[in-house]
C-alpha cells in the first residue's frame, strides 16, 4: 500500500503529455507540476503563505542541507520539516545523493556509501543508502528519494554502468530500510546519456518496485537537444501508472518539452536563483532588470502578467532596488518568476485537459522574441 | 495656509505626553507615531502591504540616497516617490543633512551650501537649502525638511553657535525656497547638548516660523541620560500647537521617554538594521536570536505578540534562518521588530486617550528583565 495515489486524468493526442492528481498525506497535487526549491527549509526569499498565493502545490527541500544545519534530529524534534517550515503541503526531499557527489574531492564512494567533509566545517560525515532513508524518515518529507550516485558528465560507458548498477543495489537497500508508510518512495534512473543504460537501470529499478520514478543526471552540461533525447527514450522506460519526475529541470521551455514527452513532476532552482540576479521570466523571454533601457520603464515586468508584482510594481522601481541591493528586490524579482513557473504549469495542465497541448506549445514559442 | 493639520486630541495629566491627529495630503496619521525608515524607496526587507498590515501611517525616506540614486528627477519623471515606490500613505524626507555631513572628509561646508563627493562613485556635487528643497518637491514627500548642518559630537560651544545660527539662515532660505503648496516644511533645531543653543535655535526657528518643529543632533554618542534631559528643556521650546519630532531616535525606552517629555514623531533605523543582524525586540527586553538557547525553542519570538511573525513561527526555525543567511530570517525579524515598534505606539496612544500613560510607562519597564 503506497502513502500517495496517483491517477492520469487527460492524456493528450499529438504527444506524451497528460494531466493528473497525485494525493499525498499532506494534500492533493495537480500534475504537471513544477516544485519550488526550498534547500535550507525554505524557498529563498518566500514566505509559505505567499508560495500557497501563487500556486505552489508541493515544494523540495535538500536532505544533505538539512543534515547538516540544522540537523534531521532537531528537526524531528520540532514536529517535522513541515511544521518547523510552516508549510503544510506535501513535500518532497531529493537524498542528498546529488549534493554529496557535487563536494568533488571532499567524497569517496564505496559499496557501503559515502564518506564526505561538510561544506560548512568540513567535519566529516558518512551517509548509507540506510541512512539516507533515516535522515529522510526524521524529516518527515511526503516523497522521498533513494539515494544514488550522480556520474559526472561526462563519463566512460563502463563508469557510468558500474554506477547505475552500484544505484539499483543502493535503491533496494532504501527500499528495504524504509519504515515510515506515510511516505513515498522514488527510484531513480541514472544510465548519463546511453539508451541502453538508461534502460538497464530503469528496468532494475521497476524491477524493484517504487512508488514513482525519476531521471537524475541530467541537464549537468550537455546540449539541450541531447537532454530531450534522453527524455524522449527514457520516460517511456518508466511505469505510465506512476508519476515521472525529471530532476533539476530547467528553464520554461525544457518543462514543455518534457511535459510533451510525458513528465510529470519538476524542480529547478532557476526560477529563484535567477531572480536574485536580477533575471526574470516573461511570456515574451528573458528580462535582464539590470538595463539601462529599464531606467524610466514604467510598464510591470510582463503586461500579460496577473501577479502580485506586475500588478504594483514597475520595472523603473525593479531596477533601482537590484541595483540598490536591496533585499525587496530579491522579493519581488522571486515572486514573479515563480508565478511565471507555477502559471506556465497550469496552463498546460488546462491545454491538456482541454486536448490543445500542442497549440499551447507553439504558442509558447512563438511568444518569446 | 499649511499643507498640514495637527490637532491634539488628549493630553496626558502627568507628563507632557499627547495624543493628536495629523492630516497631510496622502492620509491621517495619529500621533505619538513611529516612522519606518525606507532609505532608498524602500523599508529594508518589507512590502507597502506589509507596512500597512503592521500599522504603519507615515514612512520616512532619505533625500540623499535617493537625489544619488535614482536621482530624484527620475522619481519625478516616475510620479513621485510615492507611486514609484507603491506607498500610498504619508511620507516623509529628510533634508540630507544628516547623511552629507555623515561623509566626514568627503564633504566642505560653507555659507553657501555644501560641496561633497558621493559614497557610490565620488561624483562632486553641491547642495544648497534650494537644492535640498528643490530635491524633495521633486520627490514629492508629504513633509520635508529644512537643510541643517549636523555639527559633530562632542563639539565646542562656539563652533555648536555658528552652527546653529548658520542652520537657521538655511532654514530661512528653504521656506523662501520652497514653492509646492502641498507639502509642509519642518524646520531643525540644533544647538547639541547645550540648554542656551536649543533656546537660541528654538527661538531663531519658530520666529521664522514652520509647519512642525524636529530636534536634530541627538542620538549621536551621548549618553541616554543626557539625550533624556536635552528633550526635556528643548520640547517645550517648540510650539505646542505644532507637530514635535526628534530625528533618529531611537531605542524603544527613548521612544516611551520621549512621549513622556511631549514629542509627536519618531523615526529610527533601529528596528530594521537590529532585525537584520538578529536583534528582536520583545515586550521582555532584547532577543539575540543566534543563541544556542534557541536551538529546540518552540516557541514564538515574543508569546505576547500577535504578529505573523509570531504566530507562525518558532525561535527555533527564526534561529535556523538567521544562521542559515536566508533572506527570510532578515523578512520576518524585520516584520516583527517593526510591528513591536508600532505596537509600543498604538499602545501610547491608547493610553494617553485613557489618562494612564504614567502606569504604561511604569509597566513597561516592569516587563523587561
Amino acid at each position: 500500500m503506497s502513502a500517495i495515489d496517483f491517477k492520469v486524468i487527460a492524456q493528450d493526442a499529438a504527444s506524451a503529455a497528460r494531466h493528473g492528481s497525485l494525493t499525498t498525506p499532506h494534500g492533493t497535487i495537480e500534475t504537471p507540476i513544477f516544485m519550488p526549491v526550498g534547500t535550507q527549509a525554505t524557498v529563498k526569499a518566500m514566505t509559505p503563505d505567499e508560495l500557497r498565493e501563487i500556486g505552489a502545490q508541493i515544494i523540495l527541500a535538500n536532505t544533505y542541507h538539512l543534515y547538516i544545519r540544522p540537523g534531521h534530529e532537531l528537526v524531528a524534534r520540532m514536529g517535522g520539516l513541515h511544521e518547523f517550515m510552516n508549510w503544510s503541503g506535501p513535500i518532497l526531499t531529493d537524498s542528498g545523493g546529488f549534493q554529496v557527489f557535487s563536494l568533488g574531492e571532499l567524497r569517496k564512494i564505496s559499496e557501503e556509501g559515502v564518506k564526505f567533509k561538510s561544506h560548512l566545517d568540513g567535519s566529516a560525515h558518512f551517509i548509507t543508502p540506510e541512512s539516507a532513508i533515516a535522515i529522510q524518515e526524521a524529516l518527515g518529507s511526503d516523497i522521498i528519494m533513494c539515494f544514488d550516485e550522480c556520474p559526472p558528465y561526462p563519463a566512460e560507458h563502463e563508469y557510468l554502468r558500474r554506477s547505475l548498477e552500484l544505484t539499483s543495489r543502493w535503491a533496494r537497500r532504501c527500499k528495504e530500510a524504509k519504515k515510515r508508510d506515510d511516505q513515498a518512495l522514488f527510484g531513480i534512473v541514472q544510465g548519463g546519456m546511453h539508451r541502453d543504460l538508461r534502460e538497464q537501470s530503469a528496468q532494475e529499478l521497476v524491477e524493484i518496485g517504487f512508488d514513482g520514478y525519476a531521471l537524475g543526471g541530467l541537464s549537468v552540461g550537455e546540449e539541450k537537444e541531447l537532454m530531450y533525447e534522453v527524455m524522449e527514450y527514457a520516460i517511456p522506460l518508466l511505469p505510465l501508472a506512476k508519476p515521472r519526475y525529471v530532476m533539476g529541470i530547467g528553464a520554461p521551455e525544457d518543462l514543455i518539452e518534457g511535459i510533451w514527452r510525458g513528465v510529470d513532476m519538476f524542480d529547478c532552482v532557476m526560477p529563484t536563483r535567477n531572480a536574485r540576479n536580477g533575471m526574470l521570466f516573461t511570456s515574451f523571454g528573458r528580462v535582464n532588470i539590470k538595463g539601462a533601457q529599464y531606467a524610466e520603464d514604467r510598464l510591470p515586468i510582463d503586461p500579460e502578467c496577473s501577479c502580485y508584482v506586475c500588478k504594483n510594481y514597475s520595472r523603473a522601481y525593479l531596477r533601482h532596488l537590484y541595483r540598490s541591493g536591496e533585499i525587496l528586490a530579491s522579493r519581488l524579482n522571486t515572486y514573479h518568476n515563480l508565478h511565471y513557473y507555477l502559471a506556465l504549469m497550469a496552463g498546460a495542465r488546462v491545454a491538456i485537459k482541454d486536448g490543445r497541448f500542442s497549440q499551447f506549445r507553439q504558442e509558447f514559442y512563438a511568444k518569446r522574441q
